[in-house]
C-alpha cells in the first residue's frame, strides 16, 4: 500500500538551495490521515523563497520539501476516517510537502475536488483562490458593491480575486505594468484598468470608487504603499500577502490615523491545522458552487512534468506567465 | 431651564485658529436626549490639532467647539428618556463641543460616574481609559497573561493603558524619554521601563517577553515604527492613536508579510452614536468597577478654570505634563 515515493527536496534548508528528487518511505497514517497519491501540484512563490533560504518552513511542516498545494486521489485512510474513501478526489493546502507523488493530511483539511476541474486545474485552485477570499473577505472585509483594488491583476492570486469579486457582487480595479496584459485578463472580471505608472492611481480609484476602495489586495509590496494607502476609504484595508517588488517603503502616518487605515498581512501556508480545516471547509461550502457553475474557475499559464520542478521554479521567476503554474505526474501529463 | 451658556470656538475652523468665549443658546432635546451641565471637561491632543485646522471636526459634530469628554449633571431629559434622571452624574466623549458649560447627548452614551470620582477625575477619565482598553483589548486582542508595549508610557493614554493591563492580568513595557518620569509612572502598573535611546527595544522587548509583544500602543508615531513592528510577536497589532512625534517614517514590509503583523490606527472621536454608546456601555460593564474598587484612577496633571482654555492647551503644547489637563466650571473649581 505504501512503499517509497519520490519528492522534490531543497539541497541545502536555509541557504540558497538547488532541488534536487529524491526517494522516500511513505509514513505511517494516523487514525484520522489520509494518504493521498498526488497527481498535480501547483507552484507559489514562497516555494521559490524557501529554496532560497528566505522562508522557512512553518513548524510541523517538512522543513525541506517545497509545495503549498496538491490535486490528487485518496489513496488509504486511517482507521477513524469517515468523511474520505479510497479513490476519491481531493485538492489541498499544505504547510509544505506537496512536491511529491505522496502526502499525509488530515481528512479534514481535504476539499473535494469539483466535477468540472482536471487534476491540473485543481492543484491551481486552492492556494489562489482561498487566499484571495481570505485576504478580501475575511482579513479586508469586503462587501457586496464595494470596490477592491487588486495589485497585480495579472497574479494568480489577482486573477482569482477579480473572480470572486464579480461572483460575491463587489467592484475591481486592477494594476499591472502593461495594458495589453490587463486587457488578456479583465474578462475573468476586471471592471477597471490602472496600468502602472499612467497618472495617479488614488485619483483614478477616486473617479471610478467615490470614496476610495475597502481593500487593497497587494502582492507587489515596497514602492507603492502610499498609492496603496490613498487609493482606500475611510477605514478600509490594506492586505499585503505578497512583496514581488521588495519590502522597502516609506509610510506617512497621519492618513493612517486621521482616516484609521489598517495595514494587515497574512500567508496561507503559516495557518495551523485547524484553521487550513477550516479554509477547506469554507472552500466547499462557499466556492464549490462557483466552480460547478464555471463562474470561477483556475487559471493554468502551463502544466510541466513533476520531473520538471527547477524548469516550472525558473519559468515562474522569469515572471512571464500569467496564471498558474503546476507540476504533472507522469501518469497524467 | 435651557437659556443660554458659553463654549470655546475656534475662531476660523480650517485654518490656524485661536479659542474665544461665546454665547449660545441651549438647543431643543431630542426624545432620547439629556441635557448636561458641564463640570469639567477634559483636554486631548485633537483639540489642539482642531484648533491648527489640522483635524477636521467628525459628522454630526459642531465643527468649531473643541471638547472631547465631559463630566456634569443631567440637567433635563427627553420625553423618552428611561436610564437618567435629572440629577445623575454622568461622563462620556462626545465627537466635539465638550469646552462649553452644557452639552446634549442621547442618554444612552452617557456614563454614570463612579461615587469614588470627583468631577474633574471623571473628566479625565472616559477618554484615556476607553481609547486604551480599546486599542489593547480590542483593536490589539491583548489577552490575560500577554505583553503590550506602550509608546509613551506617560501620556494620559499610557497612565491607563498600564493600569488596564495590570487590572486584566496583562504586563506593560513602557517606553518615555527620561527614566526619572518613567519612575514616577511605573507604580500605575508598568513591569518594565524602556528609556528612549537607551539600546535595543526589540531586544529588551524580548528579554522579558520571550516572543514580543502581543500589542504596541502607539501614540508617538514617525520614527519608531521598525523598533515598533520589530518588537511585536508574531500575528502581533501595532495600534496607532497618536502620532506626536510626527507622520514621516520608512517601513521594511518583509517583517509585516512573514510575521503577519498587522497595523492598525483608530481614534475615539470619530466614533458614530452607535459605537459611542457601545463603549459607554462597555465602560459600564467592563471597567467602573475597577475604579469603585480603587484598581483603576484618572491621572489628573492640572485642573484650570473654564476660563483658562487657551492657558490650558499651551501647557499641553508643552509637553511638561504627566497625565490629563482638566477644565473646571467655576462653581467645582
Amino acid at each position: 500500500m505504501a512503499g517509497s515515493y519520490r519528492v522534490w527536496t531543497i539541497s541545502d534548508p536555509g541557504k540558497n538551495g538547488t532541488l534536487q528528487l529524491e526517494s522516500r518511505q511513505s509514513v505511517a497514517l494516523g487514525p484520522a490521515d489520509v494518504r493521498i497519491r498526488v497527481h498535480a501540484a501547483g507552484l507559489n512563490r514562497a516555494d521559490i523563497l524557501q529554496r532560497k533560504g528566505l522562508y522557512p518552513a512553518p513548524p510541523g511542516a517538512p522543513a525541506d520539501i517545497p509545495g503549498l498545494e496538491y490535486a490528487g486521489v485518496v489513496e488509504a485512510v486511517g482507521e477513524r476516517v469517515t468523511q474520505r474513501r479510497v479513490g476519491d478526489r481531493v485538492m489541498g493546502l499544505v504547510g509544505g510537502g506537496a512536491y511529491a507523488e505522496q502526502v499525509v493530511v488530515s481528512e479534514r483539511e481535504t476539499i473535494r475536488i469539483p466535477d468540472s476541474l482536471s487534476d491540473v486545474e485543481a492543484a491551481a485552485t486552492a492556494e489562489a483562490f482561498l487566499t484571495a477570499y481570505r485576504a478580501i473577505f475575511l482579513v479586508g472585509g469586503l462587501e457586496r458593491g464595494q470596490w477592491c483594488l487588486i495589485r497585480a491583476a495579472t497574479s494568480g492570486i489577482g486573477l482569482a480575486a477579480m473572480q470572486l469579486c464579480r461572483h460575491f457582487g463587489c467592484h475591481s480595479i486592477g494594476t499591472g505594468r502593461s495594458l495589453e496584459r490587463l486587457q488578456q485578463v479583465r474578462d475573468y472580471g476586471l471592471d477597471v484598468l490602472a496600468v502602472d505608472g499612467d497618472g495617479s492611481l488614488p485619483e483614478l480609484v477616486r473617479e471610478h470608487t467615490g470614496d476610495g476602495a475597502q481593500v487593497v489586495l497587494d502582492l507587489v509590496g515596497g514602492g507603492h504603499l502610499q498609492d496603496n494607502l490613498d487609493s482606500l476609504r475611510t477605514e478600509g484595508t490594506h492586505v499585503l500577502v505578497g512583496i514581488m517588488a521588495g519590502p522597502k517603503d516609506s509610510i506617512n502616518l497621519a492618513p493612517v490615523l486621521f482616516r484609521r487605515l489598517n495595514l494587515r498581512a497574512m500567508t496561507m501556508r503559516s495557518l495551523p491545522l485547524e484553521r487550513r480545516i477550516a479554509m477547506a471547509r469554507l472552500f466547499e461550502e462557499r466556492l464549490t458552487e462557483g466552480f460547478v457553475s464555471g463562474a470561477l474557475r483556475p487559471v493554468v499559464d502551463s502544466t510541466l512534468p513533476f520531473d520538471k520542478a527547477p524548469e516550472a521554479q525558473a519559468l515562474m521567476e522569469s515572471g512571464k506567465h500569467a496564471g498558474k503554474i503546476v507540476l504533472a505526474m507522469n501518469e497524467t501529463d
